[in-house]
């Protein structure tokens, strides 16, 4: 559909680049260049030198540290065998939406299960995302800011949600969006985004997909993958980037839109540096640890405006997309993509 | 078609408003509050207070001052029959897309002949939009503000054009869009505004027209209107909002989407205050004389950012609109929208 591709190409000719990355800066913005340059054009950046002075910088990749500050702590732990928690997952022949077994644990164990995590077994990540940096990690507070000055002025009012994320190497997060402009602190370790503006939003084929829970038996060490009851769908994106060496072939068939549409943008965020991961931008997430195991980051949820940028990606989400012969496009297949309601909004 | 209906919608839902009535603020928003509120959603406002320390305000209503202070000056002067400059207008039993005849005129003569303005017959308005402020009207530099520094500080940049507009009630403006965020100050006597968002484009039928210029003869006082040769298209607004008693059932049978879509924006701006009228809005401008007989308004025309909003704009252009059987639509005419480049731009 050659109004669709070609909106593709135009948000990157005017106003993202072509390049597939993702602009620096050297300092934070101040209120008004945030606003105009990176939240009105709904644009990415990674600000540098935005959080040198927090405490947590250089005292959280101690594990004695966050042992000792949260010992009385407890929090919620998200477990699941193969890292990947709201994400696709195989069931009974076909895929449904896995969300995580939930378990609720003094800090300590929680660091130690996320430390001793094994891919194919049992993945630990603490990435709750209610706010609990204001809540369950609430002994952390003075080690970092309770919001971004420059952020905050600039949206008209505080974050509505502070989230702690620790994990590691093991975790990844499959593509979604969010409904808020998203500043992510990465505080040690790193982390990988693959980001996708949200005009592109037919190139993640979102289906329905029905919701299953994970359950984890510590007395036998196995998960149990269960569809929830009464049923519930979930709109998801069907496109994981990393295909294995198996499946990449057949994956490629299957969403030639995103395998053969523009360059993703990619970037690195390093311990130090903030991502600026605009409202309603598909994003995938890896993440790489530090010499001690972990990955920590904080994020802040600011609320987004909704406007008219927002009623257009209703829009063209509402806009049913087919294939048209195309050089970019290696196949024809016609695609239908789910326009019903987001239910899921993490 | 009924996605773009929604669209419609939407936007008023969530950020415009269904009165059809523009904010008003008391005072000019800081540069924050301005592209957070209005320049990021594109939403326009009318804004009290923001040059009431002009001295243009009580010297301008006076001819005998603006023929004193402009007694050297030569301006350019657009001349037609009917105040419609810039319009549709009959040829050969056809629409042309007619200008103005442009004269050079010294101020004192240009002043008179708006004065004497005579529908049907001879209707003169200075609205030459190629920055005349800072050129042709310099000698009245003094009389108010060179650009507005809330909105300056704002958008980043001093404004690209500064335009001074003379006339009376017999010149209006017929719909079209400009590629600029506008600051519309209005001086003396007042402008009546119809506004759609530019999410509504659609509705006003947008085709090409044979562009066609009036030549006035200052002997027999007759106005002669010739297409230009070669023949150049310019693509305009088809709907006049205010049809005569004779034509307006045929008109609402041939612009249903205008006529029975959702309710313009309406307003009125009075001398002393300020209309934001957001990039790319489609605007038709009336107007009403002070006690001297006299309509004067300066504007600024700043820089728009070509980022997300006009790439999605471009896109939703791009859609041919197939009309639905629906409730809110009298007749089911399908409608081609045309979706060339827009050669004019004013």
């Amino acid at each position: 559909m050659k109004e669709v591709e070609e909106l593709w190409r135009e948000v990157r000719d005017l106003s993202l680049g072509n390049s597939g990355r993702v602009e620096r800066l050297e300092c934070p913005p101040n209120p008004v260049e945030f606003l105009r340059d990176f939240v009105t054009p709904n644009k990415p950046c990674i600000i540098s030198n935005a959080i040198s002075h927090w405490p947590a910088l250089s005292s959280w990749p101690h594990h004695a540290y966050l042992s000792q500050t949260l010992s009385a702590a407890t929090i919620s732990l998200h477990l699941t065998p193969t890292g990947a928690a709201d994400a696709l997952a195989p069931l009974h022949s076909s895929l449904c939406f896995a969300s995580a077994h939930v378990q609720h644990v003094p800090f300590p164990e929680a660091l130690s299960l996320i430390s001793n995590s094994e891919p194919h077994k049992l993945v630990a990540y603490a990435q709750q995302q209610n706010d609990c940096f204001r809540s369950e990690y609430s002994s952390l507070a003075a080690d970092c800011d309770p919001h971004l000055g420059w952020a905050t002025e600039a949206i008209g009012s505080e974050p509505e949600a502070v989230n702690l994320w620790i994990g590691n190497q093991h975790s990844q997060t499959s593509f979604h969006k969010d409904h808020y402009e998203n500043l992510y602190a990465v505080v040690t370790g790193e982390k990988h985004f693959i980001l996708l503006p949200p005009t592109d939003v037919h190139r993640l084929y979102i289906r329905q997909y029905p919701a299953a829970t994970y359950t984890y038996s510590s007395d036998t060490g196995e998960f149990d993958l269960e569809l929830e009851r009464p049923t519930r769908h979930v709109p998801w994106c069907s496109v994981d980037p990393y295909p294995s060496v198996e499946t990449v072939d057949d994956e490629m068939a299957k969403f030639p839109l995103y395998f053969n549409g523009p360059r993703p943008f990619e970037c690195t965020v390093k311990a130090g540096e903030v991502l600026y991961l605009p409202s309603m931008w598909f994003h995938h997430v890896r993440q790489g640890a530090d010499d001690g195991g972990l990955t920590i980051a904080v994020n802040y949820w600011y609320d987004m405006q909704f406007d008219v940028k927002y009623a257009y990606f209703n829009f063209l989400q509402s806009i049913q997309y087919r294939s048209t012969p195309s050089p970019m496009l290696k196949d024809n297949l016609a695609e239908e993509i789910d326009s019903g309601p987001d239910e899921y909004e993490s």
